[in-house]
């Protein structure tokens, strides 16, 4: 089992300081998982030595550009290399016909199916889920329809303890342990205790992507706890009433989001180009919450190894 | 005056070997005129110092991502720089609406105006014209509608031998002069002799763009005799085969061409990823035209300094 992310940009708006626009991979096991893509983010996946076709999900917060523009120039590339597997896309309504029309006129018929799943905006509804993870979307406050989405490990089985299991246990009761259970005979009595012969697991992982928002309570009961969390952190607390203009965050509201739910470890990002130097964003994020970081290109935060 | 062009990505489809995909920018005196818009174009800019506000006119010669899905960030982020000048893109059929749709979904209202002007496919026309430049489109042989564009230079007015020029001369008498003819008086003497005072200007100039095609004599008559021509050159001749098969050329192709034309130097590009070293590419087309060069990010080609 591994769980980390890389960040492939996090700069707000426009490309400036050697830093791109806002994307993410986070692997989990064998799983890529893209979070927006920015113009240029195939460029940092190759700077990376992330193979594309690794790819088979991607995530997309809402549609301004520097959350998206690199969508279709990463989908044709797939194309060209000849992908044959599927790809599932989970965007905001409008970019399916943004794909398709650009697709259209350039008279290309993918080598693979693409699917793109539009999620409800407003709402929070489970939009991917395999044996070992969750992903949920939660709404952001910005211009125009934006989502978070919550990255959630699966509880892992108790595991068993190897060097006390019985020789003579069957695979169908290793199962039982595994499930919490104990390992009872037809007149109930426990033969095999699931105390004695397991161990409790690891505490399941979590990771929340805050996209573009507005500071807003309401994002605290969707990421309670989670281990990880990004929010982003377009200004500094002294351009607060700028930020709410718009809908942006500072420093200060992204580690106040943190501290309010509790958080394992909080990144900010999505930086303003006014601030070329990033460490007094990182001061004034830590001053409310010690375990604050920038996610700057190339960061890697491993929550299991 | 001057007059000089800068590669801003030589790469086929995809990025690759740090080659970015298809985009040159070209600089007659003030005026900057950008020709495709791969991914990452904006990016490049950036890296070799030119200002994006500079930009008044893009040329989008097809509707391949390769060359224009860098456009729409290029839009947007003059847009967030809070441009204010007019911007006109001249592009195939097709592109207004691809821009338009995104702009849509973003809710995004311009802080200028773009006009986007469609060219005819399939034939040749005059699409810019200032005081001292045109740009004339031409057809080339590819999968959809694609364009070359020809940037010429107007002829200039003969140069005044200021050693020579008599005090007495009015500023409407030198107008003649330039205009290559003498000054006479009323009973239709020469009084100023414009053999005497004004010395022969240089040649114009001109650029001839020649983005994706199959081979096709038919593009010679266009680009007769032009100063530097750019064609491309995606795979070797040991491939023509394929290099038909896709609608593209290969470098003994562009060099053809150059020869056919009588052009002064032929730039190659839009090199298949399957070449990490062009130098091949190179040699091939000197074989035919020894005035060839390799169009790699970054290479001035200075017409006029």
């Amino acid at each position: 089992m591994s769980f980390w992310l890389k960040i492939l940009g996090s700069n707000a708006a426009v490309p400036a300081h050697s830093r791109n626009q806002t994307s993410q991979i986070l692997k989990v096991n064998s799983h890529f998982f893209l979070i927006d893509c920015g113009e240029g983010t195939q460029h940092q996946l190759n700077k990376y030595g992330i193979r594309l076709s690794k790819i088979d999900h991607i995530f997309i917060s809402h549609l301004h550009g520097d959350h998206y523009y690199g969508l279709i120039g990463l989908i044709s590339t797939l194309h060209l290399y000849g992908r044959k597997k599927n790809l599932i896309i989970y965007g905001p309504p409008g970019l399916a016909e943004i794909i398709t029309i650009q697709l259209k006129h350039s008279s290309t018929s993918l080598t693979y199916d693409i699917e793109i799943k539009e999620w409800k905006p407003g709402t929070s509804e489970l939009i991917f889920e395999n044996k070992i993870l969750e992903v949920t979307t939660f709404p952001m406050d910005h211009r125009i329809s934006c989502s978070g989405f919550l990255f959630k490990e699966k509880p892992l089985p108790r595991k068993i303890n190897k060097e006390l299991l019985p020789k003579e246990i069957l695979p169908s009761q290793i199962g039982l342990l595994k499930s919490g259970k104990n390992v009872e005979n037809a007149e109930g009595d426990i033969i095999f205790s699931n105390d004695e012969l397991t161990i409790e697991p690891r505490p399941p992982v979590s990771y929340a992507y805050c996209s573009d928002t507005r500071f807003m309570d309401g994002i605290v009961p969707f990421v309670m706890g989670v281990t990880l969390i990004y929010h982003e952190a377009t200004f500094m607390d002294d351009r607060a009433d700028r930020a709410a203009l718009t809908f942006h965050s500072t420093a200060r509201q992204a580690a106040t989001i943190a501290k309010k739910a509790g958080v394992g470890k909080l990144i900010i990002g999505h930086f303003s180009t006014r601030y070329k130097n990033l460490k007094p964003l990182l001061v004034e994020a830590k001053e409310v919450f010690e375990n604050s970081y920038l996610g700057i290109e190339g960061s890697d935060f491993v929550l299991v190894d």
